[in-house]
């Protein structure tokens, strides 16, 4: 294997490969610290003929290939497995924004640009690129694409997948694949982009995107409603997709136990009503008029809501800080339940008609088998996405609780499939559920995966081990 | 073949294979009646498994199979070649729709449901299915799903792809794929729903699909508006999706010559400006809140376009039956150009801000090559995607222009490749343009299609020669 690192280094510089524990340590480990892997050697390319010289030198040398953007994924995808075969591929040079057309709205960026950079790029030209989750400060937009992640404008925008136009590849045989094409419309064969949207670099590199981007919206609002049921928290989304049509955002549902975890852990933090009630939806409206037009649209929509008995209270932020108040709330829910120990967590979805069945059905699995757990059900209401979580009872040691993590999930995930629904939502299947998935997935849905990573990939030589096992 | 054709009468019933030419006629012509195949027989099953149980009889006796639905495409991707040894799978009677879920804005259709039956069906229940085109009384929701088809509301629903959760698909093997999952979030491994879509029937057949469906807008509004030249027209699109945002829904450039071609056949049609300008723009607005709004915002636009010298009229349809009046201009040109004698048509796309310089640069090269040729130059402006169709010189025999098909192709395909566009923006390639396409497409694309159809698809049985050569 020296002389495959040898002519790395040949290929990206000798300080692009880098092998010493001090400076791999970061890219062999998860993002919640869950998994350490081992690896030949980090290599970090600068350019996209070199990405496709190293797959190159990898076919020829037969070394596994785990490409890597940011490392913030939840599923083990973005870490090599403990054999020290592969080596990790970091793409985090390749971070350029090649070019940004304001009169087509799209943008072509590289791979490695952290999403918060492409959010930036984009408004500085007076546009809008929607996608948003808690990691934009750390996550590449490569990684986005090929989890198709979510987060949390969904509703209105769409997942990763809706907001690409096309793609550079470099495929497990180390050609470039140049699918950079900025149209709206091309049906000239088989839809090779979305194949590689959200593989998870198993069937070969993302390099490079052609995004799309949107106006910006004059006026951007937040409300925090309350509410006595999640019935009533779906009653109120298909009130205001009536009221709002695509001005609405986001609507995302927290139950009280939820807000309860926020306010022992982050005191700061505090909901704006005299009350506690059982249920509570942040929503988000984005308006391509005006402040004023917004402003009278969120008015009616709560006034409707109220007087039908929908909703119980509403707090509509009238600053940008009151905004971030109540975002705050939501997005230190999970570091709440983080404070509170360990917990298990799942990320699922079902048809939105279903959501309610599915909560109070599994709620109830759940207490059957598990007396006293506490569950975290937070999520994205309107995409019907959940993050439905399960912390320890609180007279049960954490440990012992934990152990059960196998049992918890089986409970949770076979209840998410009698629903209709998905086991992983927005996060992607990684090491972590590939083997999970099998018990929900036909066969014939497993055999057509098959055909096509061994088509594509015969050598299992693109990031083995995660999605599918070749 | 006999023993095959009796096992298909045992299968699917004997009033369901067709073998008489009668019987068989409309299915072996294409819709623009350019080219007459043959076909063994033709076979309807009436069920999911009956389409199954027929796929693995093809496989076992090696008999292609051509998919059909309502035989309405452009491109020749519905008729069987002159061999005479595939049959064709017709889908008509696979016609349920099967469930409506007005919470989930969903609805599950089998594949041979006409298009207008599925609009049809979400107006019942109060929803919008926004798909729409000029072939809604013909053609069937499966078709539009196997050729991705665009239409005329694109710019603000996005094409069939977008439209679409979940898919039931019968593989090349005969196996039934159930991956009708109505979720908008769903990320367990890859994209197999949307390998299918577009795919015109090369790779599996699809027999049911998950629909997305949308509140329906309370206000419709149409308008035309006249100006200079096809750079104004951009500068309206850009104003207008600054204006009124989500709520623009069709946004179709026509040039002055294509509304005089439909004012000579159809006297009956007369355009709402007393003089000719040379290009239109006709707009339509869909809004969640009010006619009051609707009209507020579009005489917002129309007042500022007119302000900034970007259009020089203006007409606002103050009924349904003037917003037909204004979409019947648009929707005769097609008929217009078939009255005015042969033309050679080409349904391109290019990134929307070269689309005024690939308009002017192409119609010099045409005219350096053909001299006095007649463009007819229209549609989806906002999506990028024209009908750029050429009529031959009112002083030449048309025969001999026509004869002349292929040079022009290759002056407009070259062009359109020229500016990063696409030789088939909603039309699919089926036979027609499966060898052109392959001057514009890498090879290292064309041989990830190659490499797909041939694992789907090892024995070659799946609409042959359509796509792609196997």
């Amino acid at each position: 294997m020296n002389d495959f690192l040898d002519r790395c280094r040949g290929t990206v510089g000798t300080n692009h490969v880098l092998t010493a524990p001090g400076d791999t340590a970061a890219f062999l480990t998860d993002w919640r610290r869950r998994f350490t892997g081992k690896a030949l050697a980090v290599v970090k390319p600068g350019t996209v003929a070199e990405v496709a010289a190293i797959v190159r030198l990898c076919n020829e040398f037969r070394v596994p290939i785990v490409p890597q953007g940011g490392n913030t994924g939840l599923v083990l995808g973005s870490v090599p497995d403990d054999s020290g075969t592969a080596i990790v591929l970091s793409l985090t040079r390749l971070n350029r924004i090649r070019t940004v057309d304001t009169v087509n709205n799209t943008m072509t960026v590289e791979s490695g640009c952290i999403l918060e950079e492409v959010q930036n790029a984009a408004a500085e030209a007076g546009r809008l690129f929607p996608l948003s989750l808690a990691a934009e400060g750390s996550c590449t937009i490569g990684g986005n694409l090929s989890t198709n992640a979510g987060g949390t404008a969904v509703l209105r925008y769409g997942n990763t997948r809706e907001l690409c136009l096309g793609l550079e590849v470099v495929t497990p045989q180390g050609e470039i694949w140049d699918g950079l094409r900025g149209l709206r419309k091309d049906n000239t064969g088989y839809d090779l982009r979305d194949l590689f949207i959200g593989a998870e670099g198993t069937l070969g590199i993302i390099t490079a995107a052609v995004l799309k981007l949107f106006p910006q919206p004059r006026a951007q609002l937040t409300a925090l409603a309350a509410m006595q049921t999640p019935e009533d928290a779906l009653r109120l989304l298909t009130l205001a997709q009536g009221t709002c049509g695509a001005a609405l955002t986001g609507f995302e549902l927290m139950s009280d136990f939820c807000l309860k975890l926020v306010a022992k852990h982050f005191a700061q933090l505090r909901l704006p009503f005299p009350q506690n009630y059982p249920q509570y939806v942040l929503l988000e409206l984005s308006d391509s008029e005006s402040e004023e037009h917004a402003n009278a649209m969120l008015e009616s929509l709560i006034t409707d809501a109220l007087e039908q008995g929908v909703i119980q209270d509403a707090a509509v932020a009238s600053s940008i800080a009151q905004s971030k108040a109540l975002w705050n709330l939501r997005e230190h829910i999970p570091l709440a339940q983080a404070e509170e120990g360990k917990n298990i967590k799942h990320d699922v979805s079902v048809p939105i008609s279903r959501i309610v069945e599915f909560i109070r059905t599994t709620d109830a699995l759940l207490q059957q088998s598990f007396p006293k757990c506490r569950m975290v059900t937070f999520g994205h209401l309107g995409d019907g996405n959940l993050h439905y979580n399960v912390s320890p009872p609180e007279d049960e040691a954490p440990d012992a609780f934990i152990a059960r993590q196998a049992a918890i999930n089986r409970v949770v995930h076979d209840s998410v499939h009698r629903f209709g629904g998905s086991i992983s939502a927005e996060h992607g299947l990684g090491a972590l559920k590939r083997d999970e998935v099998r018990l929900y997935k036909s066969e014939v849905e497993m055999k057509l995966m098959q055909t096509l990573k061994h088509a594509l990939d015969p050598h299992g030589l693109m990031n083995p081990g995660k999605v599918i096992q070749a």
